[in-house]
């Protein structure tokens, strides 16, 4: 029944399979695909390619919104197809060829990815390969459960190809909110004054010429593997909780909070769960990716609103949202990714931020993405873009890893992509600093107190102490600075 | 001839001296001041506190929005009279108390000091002390050559002294537009589309009740010091002009290029300056400060408008600015650094952001702020808010200090500031190495080539292939990183 998801009829005759329409695709071109975290990502030309790498020399740079499922991302890194990847990664095998040098990888600040694409910096985008869910009567795409940067990819392509997904409910058309900023000079301001606003159309408007091939697929995208809160998520919540009761206290922010953002995984989404416990009401949230606490907080009546670029759930909830779409629909937006995580929009609204630290030093710098300095993990993703601009700046990470093996504060983070100037508030299981305001000895002395693990205290304190022998405005003792990455190099621990 | 400038009758009988109105500050208060890159810096009242604060003990917090002169940061630093300062300084005697933990400095983004003093978390200003040139019949305040933070503190100020200097020209009425955004939620968008539009009021608002001191003085800003381009500065301007008009063939940008903004400091002045020897027409500059290259490019007929949030000049053109005042008055605004400095309306304007390094390392992250990672030099400043946010964010740095015995690129910076994500053009004397969409492997590979001093080339060379072989997105060579800064420290030199 295809079919009655095309409601423009010249597209009906470039219906094809995925093999035929992957032969658009050639060696050396640039594509830009559909897909966050793994939602709305095209699932079939890019296996038929991953296929055909296989067989014959085809290397591509793959441009998508965020990282796409480990079988999209995997199979293509794994088969050999991809020369160069921005701006978002979370695939083992891909991060891999990522660390070996064999894939080249930007990684960017997920807002930004749009200006570079708008201005021709990161080349001429040959192919679009996007996930639909509806074609409109005048050829126009409604995409499925993400937006990303699809809608650059559409206007700026060379030609375009679309996979209509049987799988998704039609009722997805109407959720989306496509807008996108002009080219500067005179570019407007995005008018938006909360997230529950609309200025955009529920479409991606595309040159119906432009598109070369029609693929039909029936698969839901691949669920989320999140994992549940446990005993020190919840305390970390519980740590967030309070402080957001003193800041509703002073009167610096209401009852119903600022919009939330939370970062994608099980420590971020943990955290927030944690708010259906709260004496929050009528939160909205601003984030980039829904993930299963964003319904957890529908069902318990404390979320009013969601707006995002995508949304990835667990099967659990991937069932709950969608066969219950039409309770849903009325609450939910999801924009482009430049959109939903630019810095206009965030300082505007003055979000309330939480993201995940890799690991984080005693001066509150922030590493997300470098184990030991040096390996990419999966990317900076939104983090920047929101940790800079909001109105509080809030990363959580557990004190320790690998049984305490590994401190996740540690003297100097060995890679930086949140400096102490954007890092506000630094939580642990242990405790939660506000570093807002302090100067870096202030910063030290706090988070040593409040977010170091005990069994790691100590030998923080020594370290700390033999920099402030040296002095300095952020005393560090150079040579030593790194020795716990060292170590843990050497010995297999930091301890 | 006072009076003339003091247009609301009943602040007549509140004009005192300097002594008596600084006796308004008592130990432990938190002081606002106007006053930023030294202009318009309230110049009595401090240095009567500082005189006070030799004989008793007084240590205010001390809040401003950039730096003073040496003359007044300087004065009440030695005098003993800060146990905190934020958002910036400059001044050598101030440096060294901040570098032995004497002082705690807290070194901000300068859009963000607005809201923490908004929403309450930088504390209650006790006392705002302000620089006008004039008051107005409603007892309103006009600023004289910045705005900086003065807004803010006027408007959350118990207590308001205002310094009448009678050495500005009372033709700066008209010059200002001042413009705050509201407390969140709730916020509008900030409407201006061009620098060269106003959305504001001449005047900075004030309760007249607050206001219980005037106090009039009559002594010009302290002039800058920059030094004047010289042969690498020119090259430098020229390897930035040689970018440029590929961008523009490129259709990136207009012949007008986009708005401008220079960092403060002798290599961002000089390299602005060699503007004037380019095909660049109708330029704009937009920036935190206008120094002495904009004068230059105004005279050269090369600039139409300039908006900043203060001028500092040297004493060359700050006569020809303020005796042919009439002639410039209305090709400048001058805004609250909230505003001038806002990521909404860089990111919209798509600023061309100049800033200094004071290193840079091989994946293009930036310190500018920290020698040898601990001790502070001035602060980020704006920086970080326009290289975040602006449409190509270019660092400047000579590729050697100290003739030789430093190499301003290193292997990893010792302190980051700006992080690989925010930092697309890289320029030294040797080169300019256009990062943007690169991998952190082609960053480095350009990065060596283009900007490395030879005298250091070959040894960048060996560490970087020592760290390939330990492999990673961003190899690196953990024990060796900060080497060079290590060997600085213990011999005198990198080499």
């Amino acid at each position: 029944m295809y079919k009655e998801r095309i409601r423009y009829a010249p597209y009906l005759n470039r219906v094809m399979d995925a093999e035929k329409a992957a032969d658009f695709i050639k060696d050396g071109m640039i594509v830009g695909a559909s897909g966050f975290t793994r939602a709305g990502d095209p699932k079939a030309v890019t296996l038929a390619l991953a296929e055909r790498a296989k067989k014959e020399k085809i290397k591509i740079k793959f441009w998508t919104g965020a990282s796409l499922s480990d079988e999209v991302d995997g199979g293509l890194a794994e088969a050999g197809a991809l020369s160069h990847r921005l701006p978002f990664q979370a695939t083992r095998s891909m991060r891999d060829l990522i660390n070996k040098g064999e894939i080249l990888f930007t990684d960017q600040h997920l807002s930004l990815t749009n200006e570079w694409i708008r201005n021709g910096v990161m080349g001429p985008i040959d192919i679009a390969l996007v996930e639909a869910v509806t074609i409109t009567e005048d050829g126009y795409i409604i995409p499925t459960t993400s937006v990303g940067n699809t809608p650059i990819f559409v206007d700026q392509a060379k030609k375009v190809i679309i996979e209509i997904n049987m799988a998704h409910t039609p009722l997805l058309e109407g959720v989306h909110d496509i807008y996108l900023p002009e080219k500067r000079p005179g570019r407007e301001p995005i008018l938006l004054k909360t997230p529950m606003e609309r200025i955009g159309t529920p479409y991606i408007k595309v040159d119906p010429e432009k598109v070369v091939a029609i693929v039909i697929t029936d698969q839901m995208d691949v669920p989320s593997n999140i994992l549940p809160a446990d005993e020190e998520t919840k305390i970390m919540a519980n740590h967030i909780i309070e402080f957001l009761k003193e800041e509703v206290n002073q009167g610096r922010i209401p009852n119903s909070l600022m919009p939330l953002q939370s970062g994608v995984g099980t420590i971020a989404n943990a955290v927030l769960e944690g708010l259906v416990h709260s004496p929050f009401e009528d939160l909205i949230v601003a984030s980039e990716v829904l993930q299963d606490a964003v319904f957890e907080l529908f069902k318990a009546g404390k979320v009013k609103f969601a707006a995002a670029t995508s949304v990835t759930l667990s099967p659990s909830w991937t069932k709950e949202l969608f066969e219950n779409f039409d309770q849903y629909r009325d609450k939910l937006v999801f924009r482009p990714q430049e959109i939903s995580n630019h810095p206009e929009l965030i300082r505007r609204m003055g979000l309330i931020a939480i993201n995940t630290a890799l690991e984080a030093d005693i001066y509150g710098n922030v590493n997300s993405t470098h184990v030991a300095g040096t390996h990419m993990m999966n990317g900076i993703g939104g983090s920047g873009d929101f940790a800079r601009n909001a109105g509080l700046s809030i990363f959580v990470t557990k004190s320790i890893a690998k049984d305490g093996k590994i401190s996740s504060i540690v003297p100097m983070v060995s890679h930086v992509d949140h400096t102490e100037h954007d890092v506000q508030i630094l939580v642990t299981e242990q405790g939660l600093a506000d570093l807002r305001g302090l100067a870096p000895r202030e910063r030290a002395e706090l988070i040593i107190e409040k977010c170091v693990h005990p069994m790691y205290k100590d030998k923080m304190r020594e370290y700390y102490n033999e920099a402030l022998e040296r002095g300095g405005h952020t005393p560090h003792v150079l040579e030593k600075a790194l020795s716990w990455h060292q170590k843990l190099r050497e010995t297999g621990t930091m301890l």
